[in-house]
């Protein structure tokens, strides 16, 4: 696909025009340059970043639609956006310039269906924005998928997210998604599958644009199946290491008893929570196991406390401490949940952090982790650990200042992918692809493995329009990367798309004023 | 892809000698009638069967390769076999013949991990033997996905399957497949994915191949993820009517207790098992659900037993009863496991049975059951009615003896799925497709939905290789419909493909002579 055509910036400008015309609202189509950076560039990801052409604020399947015979007509390539809070670069802009489709006003809870658990939205909800107004509704449900704060639901499908509940529940991959509303890159517009919780009706096509990151089409409306909230409490326990901790995990995950989540959280993590955590509490600087244990009743609670005692202490955890109330589970939660923030103060003003992650078969997980720690600790660089430990995905937030740090992070976290991959194991368990780690497919699934993605997006997607350069379809080179915000404003100056920036200075991260409600 | 040009007889004779050539072993290739016919007919389902023109058993990936090498060089359908229980007529021939590869002796557990929950298998192991297997070796373990007693890893994978337990564990959609290896139609081989629980490196290919009925390619080794076993009981109640069962299944679930089955079983079910039933257990004939009930230890079975009881109470259910030891709880699901036999002994000598499958929002139950019963009632034909409640997943087994009520059968099949299509709901919960649901997939998912199907099997299989005629590939009319032993024969007489059986009496179903172990 390397010598597929885009459309020359005339064409890219008339395609703007036009899609200008198409909408008869206001605020729809921006090509504010504040908008055009902000929508190609992610604060928390070291990957460069690169402004689109457009932006456009669809509020309809029937918007999206529009758009993408727009850039069918113009060669333009079209950028789906929703929560911008992926970590990969899923959602910077294509060099040769592009539409960015901001699904972030196709945010409404369409039904809710409390007798079949499940719900209709659009895209651009937010999974705890869902999880609220299930709650205030005094419906019985949430939805357990947990990524990043912000995340929303497209963005989520598209990235094949999952979180910390991912042990009990299984990730996006699993049935949570049960059909979605998706607009092809021909403009066509499909429904993967009925509402019924099964369905063997041909291809599970729902599962197609799972993972798929944008590049096979811009999800539009969404079913989503919904689980009972059950009541939850937090117990933790300190470990003499990680193969202790790992060993406790194994042992109670093959109980079969109600664990919601299981974090693996080392030394550096406590020290650092000690210092810059929400709560008060004071933990002992070793490493950790934080539960989040549930079930329909107290006394099925104490009972799972009590069996999941007895397997940390068998394999040396001490220190149990099981949250006595709401409010101790809360706060010990919190702590857990707080660990990018706690995580960058504990680098010091100015610190910056690089997110990693990999995943791993569970019984591979100390030797990824201890491997990790003395690469890390022979390159001087500050870090902390957190851990899925139940599903075997392993984190590390690694902190640097400086542009030579960066660089020694970059091959600390390359490194860390390939030990994962020589483990059985992934050089993503869920932030995706991205342009992140587009260098390791090959490495991790073969050739063929990747050829019969190519296959299938030359397929859907013959033309190239959507999220080029991602995943691993349409190789393009940068112009060159962009490491902080002075090289930023440069590259925006150097960047031969349409955007002549050269008089704008780059704003601070903001969203942008359109998208205000 | 009407246009496709498959091998000519002569084509097809060399490939078959080529094939015989290709193995040195013996007995790996195959043209005896009665295996030819066998593999191409199941006296289960009464979709047309076809032969095959030639029945090829693989020991490896590489013998499979070794077949689809010689079916691209002349041009010859391949046809997947594994444990031969599907109900939609998945593995008929091919009308115009075709190879039929029968990975049955492709049978061996390879690895088992119990520290990583998973096992590494080859597609002809069967899941009641993995499930043995795992019992015998003290492994806490167990792959809980459970269609018919003698359904295999590769078609389970294929088909998309589920079974009883997917109230608790989802189906094969979820996350039990983690990896496959794949004979893809080129003769390439892959690996879909990493064995880590969890991994967001590009489109999820395993997915792509659930539920794909090998039409895009020969599963020929498979990373399975295993659960806990845990400690079970079972409970029954009886019910006014169906809409008081399913409120009641709504509430329960929507309780997070330990349900792993909700089962919903007619008053004609209970007559026909106090006929008929493995058990000496007389019922009431009246509408019952019966619960498989799961949890790590007596007192929260005995809970999650409170809580049920209370519910079904509460929505008019009558005459509770919980297992009191496991002999009984053994008793009461075999007798829910027997229904198909009980069913057909319920029909009387010759009896005949046409198992249907559909499935709707759960909430849609109700409705879907009475309008179904209403038109069985009217077409005066004898059924019983099983459905996996707690997913909606509904089936009938329409009973029959003459070809006129065949017919009349045919006619109350495809109004059902109507039915269920106009509530929200598919075709098929679990069966699949094959050649029996075909013509229904516009209907539910429209044009464009099975357009990117079929753009998809086009990429992948361009030469329309792998099961043609099948899902909605390829369409094939056949020379005539097969209803019955007589016009089998007849059939296989008229049949213009490479055999010549008219000298030869079909033989009554059994395993084929060089399958024996």
């Amino acid at each position: 696909m390397g010598s597929l055509k885009y459309g020359s910036p005339d064409d890219f400008r008339r395609g703007i025009e036009e899609l200008k015309a198409s909408f008869d609202r206001e605020d729809v189509v921006s090509t504010n340059p504040d908008d055009l950076l902000i929508h190609g560039f992610s604060p928390n990801v070291w990957h460069p970043g690169v402004p689109h052409s457009v932006v456009v604020y669809p509020l309809s399947t029937e918007d999206v639609v529009k758009i993408v015979k727009v850039a069918n007509k113009y060669r333009m390539p079209v950028i789906p956006y929703s929560g911008a809070t992926s970590l990969e670069g899923q959602f910077v802009g294509h060099v040769g310039g592009g539409i960015c489709v901001d699904v972030s006003r196709m945010d409404k809870i369409l039904e809710i269906h409390e007798a079949d658990s499940d719900l209709i939205c659009q895209p651009g909800v937010g999974w705890m924005e869902i999880n609220e107004t299930l709650k205030e509704s005094g419906t019985p449900l949430f939805f357990p998928l947990d990524p990043a704060p912000s995340a929303t639901i497209g963005g989520m499908l598209s990235t094949g997210c999952s979180g910390t509940n991912a042990v009990r529940y299984g990730t996006a991959k699993a049935e949570w998604f049960l059909n979605a509303t998706v607009v092809l890159p021909s403009g066509e517009v499909i429904k993967t599958r009925s509402r019924s919780r099964k369905s063997s009706a041909g291809f599970d096509l729902t599962k197609l644009f799972i993972g798929a990151e944008g590049t096979l089409g811009i999800i539009t409306e969404v079913t989503i199946r919904l689980a009972p909230a059950l009541p939850t409490t937090v117990a933790i326990a300190q470990f003499p290491d990680v193969r202790k901790a790992t060993e406790a995990v194994i042992e109670i995950l093959n109980k079969g008893v109600g664990i919601q989540c299981v974090e693996l959280l080392d030394s550096a993590f406590m020290d650092a929570t000690n210092l810059y955590g929400p709560s008060s509490r004071k933990y002992t600087v070793a490493d950790h196991l934080f539960f989040k244990l549930q079930g329909p009743s107290a006394s099925s609670l104490a009972e799972t406390a009590r069996i999941v005692k007895t397997v940390v202490q068998k394999h040396g955890g001490t220190n149990w401490s099981l949250a006595e109330n709401e409010k101790e589970a809360d706060d010990l939660w919190a702590d857990r949940k707080n660990a990018h923030y706690s995580g960058l103060a504990y680098g010091g003003v100015g610190c910056k952090g690089w997110s990693t992650d990999v995943c791993v078969p569970i019984s591979k997980l100390p030797d990824l982790v201890y491997e990790t720690q003395k690469d890390i600790e022979q390159s001087g660089i500050k870090y902390t650990i957190v851990g899925h430990a139940g599903d075997g995905n392993f984190h590390s937030l690694l902190l640097f200042k400086t542009d030579e740090e960066l660089k020694v992070v970059r091959g600390l976290v390359h490194r860390m992918v390939e030990r994962a991959i020589a483990l059985d194991g992934t050089c993503t368990g869920e932030h995706g692809v991205g342009i992140g780690k587009k260098e390791f497919l090959y490495e991790e699934l073969g050739e063929g493995t990747v050829e019969l993605m190519k296959t299938i997006k030359r397929a859907v997607d013959p033309l190239g329009l959507f999220n080029p350069g991602k995943v691993k379809f349409v190789e393009v080179s940068f112009v060159r990367e962009i490491e902080g915000r002075s090289s930023l404003r440069e590259n925006m100056i150097k960047e031969p798309g349409l955007i002549d920036n050269s008089t704008r200075l780059f704003s601070p991260y903001k969203r942008p004023s359109t998208f205000q409600k």
